[in-house]
């Protein structure tokens, strides 16, 4: 590694050093110097050359000449949101000309768009529960009565292979329509909502194409018996049925309901994108306050009362819709008991009880939460390289995920075929039961875990009695289960890690608190509930590999239905991220990583106080005059190798190559509308009746701009000018080149900026932040002092 | 009012037009002419002075002139802290010095220092409920005693005067301490601290002192038998208790233990200061997530992962520990059940059922509780501004609070004496049941609600079993804790709103359950329980007194330990909280506006696009030059006229009275340590061998900078000048003239800023926004655009 560096620093020749350090530094701090030229799956479409390119480029092989060019294709893929409104004078008017009646009318529209989004996610929810129970209901009295016909005759591989080829047949439709319609839809989806949540702008990820492959995949790969929950990918359609209906249209199906138009930017948009990943994870666990918290502690920087509550409001109406349907579903009309897609189950008073001596075996479990969390993402994490770097091509993706739904199959099924736990059957709860090799009137207990929805699992797993499970099970099946979850996990199906997470929690868990009753057996009072440990193994699972703590705890403790085991929730899920974190991150933020997004972390590194907005920023600037030649422009913007989004409009100064003062900024998307509608400056003159540009127009064409190659400008047009002072955002936030990281960050994230002017006391523009120059800082936090003693001699 | 308006514009003689209407407009959107002008009792040493002030200058009888003292009089009294770090150059160095190691060492000081918050919370949480328990035990068996030792001899009268000097004695002796000692600890401290957190230096809010009368007050008014709860003050403890253990050492004790040096700033304090917030709100309502929603939701305005974590920690631990000691202290150690202050005890799982028909029920419950809410708040704020009229000495203000406590034990007296309501004795759980006139084997129903200390009313609303209280009780009983509660509520006692907020809702709740089963006693079976209700009811009013909706659902379904009612709870407080919008604010809002605290709210209102930083400045802003002399700063500090507190740095122009360019912002308190220490250029040269100041000399001045007018500087020394350079931030935030108030309102209150310097193109100073010229736009919401409309002709 430091060879590595020493090369890269030796092939910055031109330009100042020290901003060449610290352009070669964004290279540095990556654990693996691989992946950061792996372009990730999820969000492509021409997924094999990219993957070449990829390859072309290992750091080990590539040529230096070729960095810019890689770093080029990821800046194109990810964009940032323009969460900060440009204030120009478009929009100055339209806000001045509203009444207070009329924002109070805007408010209430949020209202109602909050409370559509909550039912439209609800009933999401409840489509998919009821599919899916249907589906792998079916699925499982199918192989049920098959098994049940074979054992007689010994014969079970025919059920066997039936069974694998009912899942594989399933997860195949659901790869399918992944991998070739819609490759975002795959996995849990989390890691990209976070990414829309943090202000980047992750392509195609808020479209309904995007929303119904994610449905049916899900339902596809839950059905198919894989290693998978059907609650991640529920935060992702909320965001997704959020974008769509605050937008008042879709593109997708071209249709315009002129509706909402004043919600149609990136500031609101995003906002109300919260509220459907909060809606979605209400809907998921029947948590409303715990999604409000996921969506504020994944997403939000800014904390807004007004916003938080109507965020809050969408998680009520979103559980609620599904609770009422779901009742109306099983007959029992408006019995709101069931309160979201997982249900724990309720603990009964008496056994939610615990002492202060169990305290430390709670934190020893959240420290093997943490441990074998670690484990997961670091074998996840190789897994997503091998798959990155091999498994690229379509039909292969499809390939593996019917491969692991075969080998999920067998495997379940040689486990339960091999168990020798028969356990008296005692009522008729276990719905799916399998008598197999045991006596009448007993069940095997491996088949009670295996063969079974997860959900089911867990819940048994919680609140089975005493002796429902034996030792050995409970361990076999926590070894398999945990490999093949993280097997599973980066497939191209929908799926999220929630569920198979805790079910592994839940199975070594109750082995925990079995194994306690056996060690210390006088204290058989205290640890009489295995489920009590069953529990807390699920939660240090699951706080292990996706390391949330705050909205993690609210969801489990409103998942249970009951706030005593709060306190050794939390307890369990500190520990695991604090032990889970001296190893790797958490798995989506893996995830994250292996896809070269510009995620904004919290806060700049502590130890960055050393960097400036000198160093930090872009620079030189490409900046338009106020008044600049629609030639310059259209050049400017069809560059490929400047694709800027954000331009410093300045004053006309003397000379060209002196840099003006900076007097506006303005978006290649506003460039773009002007040059679509040709505002320019001398047709204004020949034309004076021609409508002015309206802010609507800018809210016609969003989000998706045309591309600058689309527009067709002539020769003719090339030699006019363009007036931008009206379009321009005339305040733009800037900072001096002395400011250090941590304040331009801290101003950056706080106010969700996507450019920020740097310039200098004369107000002469000096360069341009971007998120990634902000983001490159956070690729690794013990490479960053060296690099950064590398640049600053 | 129109008048009004008309009249002050006239006195507009001089500078601008625009800028004087916008300074006028301050004026103009109070509800009531008055109370901007009534100068709150909250904080006020020399109250009497202050109180006559108020007087003269009734906005009827007031003359013009007087208008900027008052003013100037009140921003004395709040300052703003300082959320963003002032970058000087010290501070730079400082952390540039710092290895990666030094940062890791002071995040785990903060999580160490938020763990010794929890604790410490917890402690005195633990001290308040048992010294309360045991004084009010005391009291109730003296008088139980005394009462059943009288009822056959018919002279009821001798226990009657005995139990109103009991209660009037420790009520006295509360209101004492806190009248003469320290006024601030008055009330909840809630709307103290969420001005604290909000960004508001409230004088002396985080003291010692303020925290010991706070706690012994506490006591006081609950042994005392008032309508108040013990669980608002402990936020204000844990608020103190972070206050002081996060900064090391005492001032008020002169005890430096010279540790967490690197937290001495506004900035790491009122973080703490959040987790001390959400400690207190956690311990006294068992309630961790609750807390910290609080916090968040009254305080924060940048979310920031980390310190979430740690404030979840402190709410954690301080629960911890409250548990931990009140089990040993009822002698079942280790067992952790009893999880707050208040404990409304678990709700039965067959009891926490709900079918749909029954929310509508709760909507219309949530709509008394916020008409009700807002009767409450109504009535207080007529008595609060009474109180400030007419109950301004000292001694007039512990006499009314003893008039309370004499009145609050008649008239419970009176109730129980002539209430007819005898209920069977099920079993000794009644803890204070009294026979009274009733048969052998009754007792009085009014007598549990009245003979009771508030938190053990509440639990017996929620959990006694139907037909406990009879409807003439409970309406009776809510009529008079309704109007004993308001009255309470602003006394010079330390007290909380929240235990008879809940205790007036519980009982008419409870009533609205009793008569639902009466109109429709076929549908028995659903409302069967009167608890429920009695819950929502307690919800509702509490919502219609206080408006929080996200932290209050956490709260109650905390404090209930059961999560089903999460929905209903939510909706009922959603509906209280929008009926009660409708016709007032919050109680606390009505508070904070009394006390005319430059408050910021979340948003900057909608109709407020019209105006621009150019109007909203003040203008014009003193400045120093980089290097400047020691007179003028010391003439400038002195100045009482321009009591400003951050001044613009400017460069060297050529002539005095041409603005010159911004090149940094330095802070009154620096200037005066800088002044106390003569770091003058002229003694630089002559004494070379003197050591530099340092950052330490800051910290260790901090927070309790001293006066200007304690610093002696000599003729000579005036002729020094003094080098700003090194001590100013080179960095401030600046925002162009022409920017909108929204988005200047944005960046103040997302960077938590306390001065923004408003330049124009060419970076000369041009005014300073503080958190005092932003306020004011929100003092009303409709009277805020004429007011414009008459500032923009």
């Amino acid at each position: 590694m430091a060879n590595n560096i020493a090369k890269k620093v030796s092939w910055s020749g031109e330009g100042t050093p020290l901003l060449n350090g610290a352009e070669e530094s964004r290279y540095s701090g990556q654990p693996s110097g691989g992946n950061m030229f792996h372009i990730g799956r999820m969000s492509t479409v021409d997924l094999e050359e990219e993957a070449i390119t990829a390859e072309e480029q290992d750091p080990v092989r590539h040529r230096p000449s070729e960095i810019p060019h890689n770093e080029n294709l990821l800046s194109l893929k990810y964009e940032s949101l323009d969460y900060d409104n440009s204030e120009n004078q478009l929009f100055l008017d339209e806000e001045r000309r509203m009444s207070h009646m009329s924002f109070r009318c805007l408010e209430i529209s949020r209202w109602f768009i909050c409370g559509l989004i909550g039912i439209l996610t609800g009933l999401i929810a409840c489509f998919i529960d009821v599919v899916v129970e249907k589906l792998a209901g079916l699925k499982y009295d199918v192989v049920k009565e098959n098994i049940e016909k074979f054992t007689e005759d010994g014969g079970l591989s025919v059920s066997l292979i039936l069974w694998v080829v009912l899942n594989s047949a399933f997860v195949m439709f659901g790869a399918i329509i992944v991998a070739f319609i819609e490759p975002i839809a795959a996995g849990s989806g989390i890691p990209q909502i976070k990414c829309y949540l943090n202000g980047v702008k992750v392509p195609r990820v808020v479209r309904l194409k995007t929303l119904l492959v994610k449905v049916c995949g899900v339902i596809c790969s839950v059905a198919g018996g894989l290693a998978v929950g059907k609650e991640g990918p529920m935060i992702h359609s909320g965001a997704v049925v959020a974008a769509g209906v605050s937008q008042g249209r879709s593109t997708s199906l071209k249709r315009d309901l002129k509706i909402f138009e004043y919600f149609r930017r990136d500031t609101e948009k995003r906002d109300f994108v919260s509220a459907g990943a909060a809606a979605g994870v209400s809907a998921a666990f029947g948590a409303p306050v715990g999604g409000v918290l996921f969506s504020l502690e994944e997403g939000a920087s800014f904390w807004n009362q007004m916003l938080t509550w109507r965020i809050f409001f969408a998680s009520m109406i979103s559980t609620f819709t599904l609770n009422f349907f779901m009742s109306c579903y099983k007959g029992k009309l408006g019995e709101l008991s069931n309160p979201g897609l997982i249900n724990f189950g309720g603990f009964t008073l008496e056994s939610v009880q615990y002492s202060i001596y169990e305290i430390p075996l709670f934190i020893i479990m959240g420290a093997i939460g943490g441990l074998l969390g670690a484990l997961f993402n670091v074998l996840n994490y190789w897994l997503t390289i091998f798959r990155i770097r091999y498994v690229h091509r379509r039909c292969l993706q499809v390939m593996e995920a019917m491969l692991v739904a075969a080998v999920s199959a067998t495997v379940s099924f040689t486990m339960i075929y091999f168990s020798t736990d028969c356990q008296p059957l005692k009522d008729s709860s276990q719905e799916y039961s399998l008598q197999l090799f045991c006596a009448d009137g007993e069940y095997n207990a491996m088949a009670t875990a295996f063969f079974n929805t997860p959900e089911k699992s867990v819940r048994s797993l919680f609140h089975s009695p005493p002796g429902t499970y034996n030792v050995q099970t409970l361990g076999l099946f926590t070894l398999t289960y945990f490999f093949l979850a993280c097997w599973t996990y980066g497939l191209a199906v929908s799926a999220g890690v929630f569920i198979p997470s805790l079910l592994i929690g839940a199975a070594w868990g109750r082995l925990f608190g079995i194994l306690l009753s056996l060690v210390f057996p006088s204290k058989i009072t205290i640890w009489t509930d295995p489920g009590k440990y069953a529990l807390m193994g699920a939660a240090a699972q699951l706080g292990g590999i996706v390391r949330m703590t705050l909205s993690l705890t609210v969801i489990l403790v409103e998942a249970t239905g009951n706030v005593t085991y709060g306190l050794p929730i939390m307890l369990v899920l500190m520990t695991a991220k604090i032990v889970g974190d001296y190893f790797i991150e958490g798995l989506y933020d893996v995830h994250i990583k292996l896809q070269s997004v510009p995620f904004l972390h919290w806060e700049a590194p502590a130890t960055s106080h050393w960097l400036t907005a000198r160093e930090v920023m872009s620079s030189p600037v490409t900046c338009f005059r106020r008044v600049e030649k629609v030639g310059t422009i259209v050049d400017v913007l069809s560059a490929m190798s400047t694709n800027h989004n954000g331009f410093p409009v300045i004053m006309q100064a003397g000379t060209d190559d002196e840099p003006g003062k900076l007097c506006g900024l303005i978006l290649r998307s506003q460039l773009i509308v002007l040059l679509k509608h040709k505002v320019f400056v001398e047709r204004a003159h020949s034309q004076l009746g021609r409508r002015r540009l309206r802010l609507k127009d800018f809210r016609d064409a969003y989000p998706r701009f045309p591309p600058i190659q689309s527009i067709h400008v002539s020769q003719d047009e090339r030699e006019c000018m363009m007036d931008l002072t009206e379009f321009m955002n005339p305040t733009p936030y800037t900072v001096l080149q002395e400011t250090s990281l941590p304040r331009v960050f801290k101003l950056f994230r706080a106010l969700g900026l996507r450019h920020l002017v740097v310039i200098d006391e004369g107000n002469t523009v000096m360069g341009l932040v971007t998120r990634k120059d902000l983001a490159r800082y956070h690729l690794g936090k013990h490479g960053l002092l060296e690099e950064m003693d590398l640049a600053h001699p």
